[in-house]
């Protein structure tokens, strides 16, 4: 199948995403096309990736001078010291802001190797090239970077918009079941908050998606990205429609960080029990269509998402959850911001909830 | 004298500059003019700011919560070290996207502040009051942010735009007369790439200026920042014309870097320095007019600027000069990327000199 690209347009940069397969043999022809000029690059790459990959990029960019990074990714390693690392090696090999980093791993890598790039000289040459689907569908879209701090995740960072990002399904057929099931959380996020016929393809594909077969997995990456880069563009730095994107995640962030973001709960999992809490916390305030409501609960038992939070919580970590959910970046005062469902399609923001509603919610969440 | 507004419009941001007396006693009105709301502030003042200051300005923002960080400016200061502490005085506060950060002092403590300011949560609201007059016409205008490393100033940043600057004059009467100079390097600076007519006014009221007489004060602050606004308006992020602002500044850069920020020579000083090499390496390689170039030379004996660089270098500083030149953000290879003049009012970007070229220059400079 021939590579898809899908243009972004943002206010402080335009760029493409382009996904296909085995895109890293051609890196050079699409650098072309895509006017990408560069002298140096450093590559930040995950430990995990496979060194073949690292040989054909190097074999594609031979007229380039390469320098390479290896990162060992994890939630705890997001930090500022990994970020500082980064820049250091930059520093020391003199590189320009006409120079280049190529991120090459999941969104952590992404989240830190953008950072440093938006960071080091204010900003150099930026390629993300994201290997698991929950950051083709989601964090390689739209400029996120950032860091965790003690206090949550992504306290610290900054909008930087990449000059290119590829999308290579090659990457996706080493992920174990797991991994994928993370990615089609937020594919299946993206649908249920702007678009009910691709809601209805993901209900009716998602055995072929999660197979990877193609053309079916390209076009939920596709139309995944799609459905992001419509609200980025109208809402770089999160003003007001982009806060639609974070559907579940206010519940999802305080999930994960009460687990001190232990292997127990990843990213990926935790935004699947946060669109359900969202779902249900809609449901129990009237706000949802019923029938749409137990449609996406079907959904998600079919495809055997995670399901339940009291798997992973007891009622004594209750006031835990609630004090990550007070400190989520989204919110303007002490009150809890949440974007909730109306119906597939029809997202609501900014409905503030006192702390006592949500405690009331989640300790019945977790009897139940 | 009724404040003067400047409106700046950027890609990112639309923001405005009072120009006038005693603008604090009034900050909560001029917030209301200018739509800025918030509920939190953390004023981060430099701790040789009047604390008389501070009562003003929370005497006026009464119905708010405000915290105060005292922070001492220096270049040795302005470190990551020091923006993180004031990242974490935002979190341990939980503020939150929509409160504000109010920076009160120099260019140093602004760089500081809106360093932090754009990193928190990806960025909170920002107002600039800068103490000093070097900062009110130069640093406080278009956004540039950043910290100091081992290897140069300004090497890690971003690009953030204030929401508001209050230039207040009162300030600058507190001021030694070695600080008024330095501002008025960036003014002159200011008037000799774009306005040869600005630069006609100070070469007939410098004396004027410099004794803080209004309105020659507030119409050669105001000049220059306008110089300033029309070129980040037209190139946010440096990507070609802003370049012209860094007229003078390699050169300054590494005399400042070379004598490791002392308080031997401050930035306005090298500044000042830094234009007399573009100056003189620009009539050496036969570009600039001569009438002009010997106007300039006179003007600044005139007004008593620093002017002859081997009063604080010797031959042997030569390497360590160099090495900073090579490592300036500017150059995108291993030249040197020089921003030279033509005529007042008509710079020349992206002249590349070998480093030979600038060592025997240099040299040459150091022995007359």
């Amino acid at each position: 199948m021939k590579p898809i690209k899908l243009k972004i347009n943002t206010k402080t940069q335009k760029y493409s995403i382009i996904i296909g397969s085995n895109l890293g043999v051609n890196i050079s022809k699409i650098l072309k096309e895509n006017s990408i000029y560069f002298q140096k690059c450093l590559i930040i790459i995950d430990k995990n990736i496979s060194q073949k990959f690292i040989s054909k990029i190097k074999k594609s960019l031979n007229k380039k001078k390469i320098y390479i990074h290896f990162f060992k990714a994890s939630e705890t390693n997001k930090n500022f010291n990994s970020v500082n690392k980064i820049v250091n090696i930059l520093l020391n090999k003199n590189f320009s802001r006409e120079d280049c980093v190529i991120s090459v791993g999941g969104g952590i890598t992404g989240d830190i190797s953008g950072f440093a790039a938006s960071l080091f000289k204010r900003g150099l040459k930026f390629i993300n090239i994201p290997t698991t689907l929950l950051s083709q569908v989601d964090s390689s879209i739209g400029g996120k970077t950032g860091v965790n701090t003690k206090f949550g995740k992504n306290l610290i960072g900054s909008f930087y918009q990449p000059n290119l990002v590829l999308s290579d399904i090659e990457f996706l057929k080493t992920l174990p079941k797991r991994e994928l099931i993370c990615g089609y959380g937020e594919i299946l996020k993206h649908s249920l908050i702007a678009n009910k016929s691709f809601y209805k393809f993901l209900d009716k594909n998602s055995y072929k998606i999660l197979k990877l077969s193609s053309p079916f997995i390209e076009k939920a990456i596709y139309e995944s990205c799609k459905i992001k880069k419509n609200v980025v563009e109208k809402d770089e730095k999160e003003k007001g429609l982009r806060k639609i994107l974070n559907f579940g995640h206010t519940f999802a962030h305080a999930y994960e960080a009460s687990l001190g973001y232990s292997k127990k709960l990843n990213h990926g999992e935790a935004v699947i029990l946060g669109i359900q809490s969202a779902l249900s916390f809609s449901l129990k305030n009237n706000l949802i269509k019923k029938h749409d409501y137990y449609s996406i609960l079907k959904h998600i038992s079919e495809v055997n998402l995670p399901s339940k939070i009291k798997k992973f919580f007891k009622i004594r970590d209750l006031n835990k959850i609630l004090s990550f959910m007070i400190k989520d970046k989204k919110n303007n005062s002490d009150k809890i911001n949440l974007v909730l469902l109306k119906k597939i399609g029809n997202p609501i923001i900014n409905r503030e909830y006192k702390k006592d509603d949500l405690a009331k919610f989640l300790k019945n969440e977790l009897r139940n």
